[in-house]
């Protein structure tokens, strides 16, 4: 999808929109009945949605491509995916919900064990407890010191943190400093463009600082850094779509992908029914909702077919909610597949309904994997085009050409 | 659909193709049985040619994007209508029919008011009588007088008309000069770029002769000019797909986007019949026919599902005509979607069958909007891909490679 051809369409009016996103719903199907999760799953309003809405398989960021959480999200919000790409210091950053600003630099950190000459003999530090994690990045926040700039070490899990800079003229266009191998020593931060110089001699003293502080501790004795980045300038929502727009999302990762483009993040529980209640009280403030639905990916990510297939049903007993409130579009879909079988994300293309009162529904009476083959909507749209149909559904794109 | 990839192709025989275009044929369903337009016709013949044919659904422009009449057509002519843009002043003069030649410069004009400070008091002029229009525009035919260009003011309807200045050196690079807004003056002609600074002399100079010779008339007292624009010279039907090709359409608008491309126009009545007689006459001289229907959209800007639906069945009547005639391929489809429940262009994708001896067809029995998403082209083919589906299917494009 063209974003500047959408932009240059895009008119107001009244009109809602919500994209219920069940993260990782698409599935696989289990030995016993053949049916994946979201087929095994009692739905009886989803079903009913479905039957007057246009449905399909859509393909959040390219054919046999596996999303990771942020590329499945931003196709899904419109962004193609692979023109749209966020740098991992950034991901880390929204993954743990710290709020970076305009020019900070972020990179992902792992603690890691030396030797005695500084050749790296565990990339992970043996996989430290987050409580031991915690513990370094407190010793590192009170003694690293560096001139005009502040530095947050942040822990993320285990061996994992963040660390972001923050000052004036920062570039995040240096090398990561870990060896990515056994045996040999970290490397130097190496600039990818000459603007990155000054930021580069901060790192390097990051770095030398943190060996310092770090040499009596074992086995986390070191660190080793990756994916320095900062916050892209993207269009926004409401430039690009003229939407007025809001994340409901129980989880930081989802509401720092939602604040790259734009969208008001709003304050809800960590329960769908929570998520549901937020929605209600905001219907009046904006035109575009995002409600994001975290477990169904986590369940199948444990590879637990029973308790996905629970969280679809507890979803589908909301949706009378949803559509008491009169939207003029809903969009149900994934950021991507999570099949329990697999305990990952997957490839699989992921269903998708969208209704509206004009959207020219098709014969589809069920929300499932194989149901959505025969829908409207075909077997391979790209995710970045449900937005410009949600609009187009909305009556909120003027006509192409005379 | 790569132009250059299918010219690099094309060969030639003695094949012909048929193009009817059912103009807005694609629509939704009404309350009292769930049926479209096409799909409550009583359509025996289009089924029949359906259950032979590969079927489905095409997209016009883009996903979500509802096509003006123009981008609609070329994009079923196999020309990307994103790529190929015409300009408003050119559309202009093809929906009234003025013969544009190679270097006019055609732009739109509004009749306006403006008081005696020169600002513009209303854009339309009270949107005077078209018999108005038309005095008004052989007073200035009478009265411009501009050395070394050929100046011709024609009457579109109301208060629009059509300016083609015609002369050497011209240039479409110009801004408009409708301020678009109440109490500002009329702007001057602005250059886009340096070589149409003669050009905007010549604009500066029509428009100074304009207001003088209106300066009387009330509320039509001065002219506002708005795209400016050349016609384009596009690779033609003939170079492309090596096709020597007829335009059969009863109106100016669609005569005028065939002449584009380089179709020859033919003469033809203003009803179907008369179309399909003028079909069976220049059989003999043309590989390839583009047969346009208005009134399927006509009837749809109405709201008039009936008449709309009527329409449809008076084509169907005359499928036997057409294949009476023997021809090698024939794609049935429409340049848009125009529902008569929404009065208006819409986005929604447009059924298409294409019916050749090898076309391999699917197990679509039907010629309408649902029953074409189990079509062996699926829900989602770019329009411009069709006329390389009906080169392919009338034996005329080499294999790609060894």
């Amino acid at each position: 999808m063209d974003l500047e051809l959408i932009q240059s369409l895009v008119k107001q009016n009244q009109s809602k929109i919500v994209f219920l996103i069940m993260d990782g719903i698409g599935g696989l199907p289990r030995d016993e009945d053949g049916k994946t999760e979201l087929e095994a799953a009692f739905t009886p309003h989803l079903d009913e949605l479905a039957k007057d809405s246009v449905c399909g398989l859509q393909t959040p960021v390219s054919t046999a491509i596996t999303p990771g959480s942020g590329p499945g999200h931003l196709g899904v919000f419109g962004y193609n995916p692979l023109k749209y790409q966020v740098g991992r210091g950034v991901l880390a950053a929204n993954g743990i919900g710290f709020d970076l600003k305009e020019g900070d630099v972020a990179a992902r950190g792992n603690f890691c064990t030396i030797n005695n000459q500084d050749q790296v003999m565990d990339r992970r530090a043996g996989r430290i407890s987050t409580e031991k994690n915690i513990d370094l990045c407190n010793l590192l926040n009170e003694n690293i010191s560096i001139p005009n700039v502040e530095v947050f070490v942040e822990t993320v899990k285990e061996h994992r943190f963040l660390v972001v800079f923050r000052g004036e003229n920062l570039s995040g266009k240096i090398k990561d400093t870990d060896p990515q191998e056994i045996g040999k020593k970290p490397l130097d931060p190496i600039v990818l463009d000459s603007s990155a110089e000054y930021t580069a001699g901060l790192v390097s003293r990051f770095i030398s600082q943190a060996h310092m502080i770090l040499k009596d501790e074992h086995p986390a004795n070191m660190v080793l850094l990756r994916g320095f980045s900062q916050k892209p300038s993207w269009p926004l929502m409401k430039e690009c779509f003229g939407l007025k727009s809001a994340a409901i999302a129980a989880y930081p990762m989802y509401r720092g992908v939602a604040k790259l483009i734009g969208m008001d993040v709003l304050e809800t529980g960590q329960s769908i029914d929570e998520e549901f209640d937020t929605l209600e009280q905001h219907w009046d403030e904006y035109d575009y909702f995002y409600l994001h639905i975290k477990k169904t990916d986590s369940y199948g990510e444990d590879g637990d077919f029973e308790k996905k297939k629970a969280v679809i049903e507890e979803v589908d007993r909301q949706i009378p909610r949803l559509r008491a409130l009169h939207p003029d579009v809903i969009v149900v879909t994934g950021d991507h597949s999570t099949p329990s079988k697999l305990k990952m994300h997957s490839w699989h293309p992921v269903p998708v309904l969208l209704w509206s009162k004009d959207c020219r529904k098709d014969s589809v009476d069920q929300f499932g994997e194989r149901a959505c083959i025969l829908g409207g909507l075909g077997t391979r749209l790209p995710a970045d085009d449900l937005i410009a149909l949600a609009l187009a559904n909305a009556n909120r794109l003027e006509k192409f050409g005379a």
